[in-house]
């Protein structure tokens, strides 16, 4: 018999397939290394001495040698730059121009650089680039809100294998993103406390999902989540606004990020995975009862019509069993 | 510039991409047909002869000629029939037994009959196997919810090619359903009316993005919505419960059902696909404001990041144009 387990910040429940959970070699089982990729290829837009077949940069983050972190408008662009945020009504039907900024963030000169292979200063780099344009971003009067996102692999969406991040910067706050910050005011008037720091204080005292920490961040695989291996990555202050992460947690941040993703590169065999940083709306500003987070997603399993029609997910893997196999992973010696 | 569009009765914003919008042909562009599949698969557990390789049949259709359609349990169930609806609450962490109703609906004996070759008649014994099903299922004092879907193709999470939907019926009633059915009550409160009733009112008077209709239902491409190529099919008559549709509506489902399967099968060369049959939870019965209906969603395209982040989708094709070219497409004579 399976198991419905509630989450408590998302207020959402998810089945877990306590029985025939699969394991790690289920994932990996069969599959086949791709060819190692080459440093430079000739005709990638995001490769040095490609700059011309790039949008001007809004970014640059240098050193002796050259950029390190570059950061470009997306040239296939969801939101862009010019018009109004004025809502068109046409009888029953509400539209807007789809005002915004959507930018790449170009996490090295290297073609063949993934996360896990980094130096703790090349990491540092690209967790600075993330909080300088979302601040930026958020200056514009127009943007509500700013959806920060990794796609590695076909799978998760990635069109091009250079390592790349991307900043969408939008002009209002998705119904979903509204329901989760109504889900956690709740929370925060019938107990008094942030959902998320409460999470993280009971999943380091449990010690039974935690994937690894540092001075300022808590890695675990959350008690009800719908992904296999899924992994949040929290702040231990009580940060609402992924822009107001002080240096010393950007930096922080950039090692927690290696480390999580080179357990999941290691662990199961290099799958296509998203992340994505989950930020307050502009219009929250400190809220006391939200708290920013990275929620990553090795992309393993499949979406059918049952999570589509009733956006309940199914886990075929237990949480419990993947933190373990995380946490005791034995990494390679980075850089 | 993109357009940001809001569809009317779920409050959800879409990014529509007028500017590159998307053409059939770049969907099916060296797309290769799959060999032919046998009328029957000698190891396959739908396939005639080997009904003891499945569980029981709780449902049989059947003529002279043997079964037209069985229902059985999914041997690979998320839910199961034994046990409490009771909360298990451990510190933090809420849970249940995952109690429920998961059945497989075997459409037809033949394992190469996909929808859009079936009779008028063929396909009456399926609308009425779900029926059957629902209302049986219903009866259940702990099933609060039921979704009934099919998954079409590798791509869709299915894994057996033999046709065939599901059933899964719930001991609770999914956040995603909760927040839909706020909206749509919300729209009654101040609108006075259904806003199902008044869509399929105003896509019928407009009739730019319908795409069939009978005497019973509308079909349509939603003004706003996230997959290329979506179609709702929506009863003309006020039903809140798929339970609830009569036998002439049903007949009449058969038929629009396989007409939408056969545009999206013909004009875009067979993809994967997954509908849900979107009805409302037991709780609340004859509401007013709600209204079953079907969702249509070809996989096309894949899901990244920012759709996960934001819950928010990026269309790469304009509604319009879709529901042009399904529309004007020549199906070839049905049975």
């Amino acid at each position: 018999m399976s198991e419905l387990r509630q989450n408590l910040a998302t207020k959402e429940w998810y089945v877990i397939a306590t029985e025939r959970a699969k394991r790690p070699h289920d994932f990996t089982r069969g599959k086949k290394k791709p060819p190692p990729l080459p440093e430079r290829v000739s005709d990638c837009p995001f490769c040095p001495g490609n700059e011309h077949m790039t949008p001007p940069a809004s970014l640059v983050l240098e050193d002796a040698s050259g950029w390190q972190v570059r950061v470009v408008a997306n040239k296939f662009s969801a939101f862009s730059p010019a018009g109004t945020t004025e809502r068109r009504v046409n009888g029953i039907h509400r539209s807007m121009a789809g005002v915004g900024i959507h930018e790449v963030i170009i996490e090295r000169p290297e073609h063949n650089l993934a996360l896990p292979m980094l130096t703790d200063a090349q990491m540092h780099l690209i967790t600075q680039a993330y909080r300088a344009r979302y601040r930026e971003a958020m200056k514009d009067p127009r943007i509500e809100h700013i959806i920060l996102f990794k796609n590695y692999g076909a799978d998760a969406g990635c069109s091009l294998a250079h390592p790349h991040s991307q900043m969408i910067a939008m002009p209002l706050v998705p119904t979903h993103i509204r329901y989760r910050i109504e889900e956690a005011r709740r929370h925060y008037d019938d107990m008094g406390h942030c959902v998320f720091c409460h999470m993280v204080e009971q999943e380091k005292k449990e010690n039974e999902r935690l994937v690894t920490e540092n001075e300022h961040f808590v890695a675990f695989c959350p008690y009800a989540c719908g992904t296999p291996y899924e992994v949040w990555i929290v702040p231990k202050r009580h940060i609402s606004s992924f822009g107001n992460t002080n240096d010393e947690e950007l930096y922080a941040l950039g090692l927690i990020l290696r480390d999580i993703t080179s357990r999941i590169y290691y662990g199961l065999s290099d799958p296509d995975y998203n992340y994505v940083i989950r930020s307050v709306p502009k219009d929250e500003g400190d809220a006391l009862s939200l708290h920013w987070y990275i929620k990553m997603m090795p992309r393993l399993t499949k979406q059918a019509g049952f999570e589509l029609g009733s956006g309940m997910y199914v886990n075929v893997t237990l949480p419990e069993e993947n933190a373990q196999f995380l946490r005791e992973l034995k990494l390679p010696q980075t850089a």
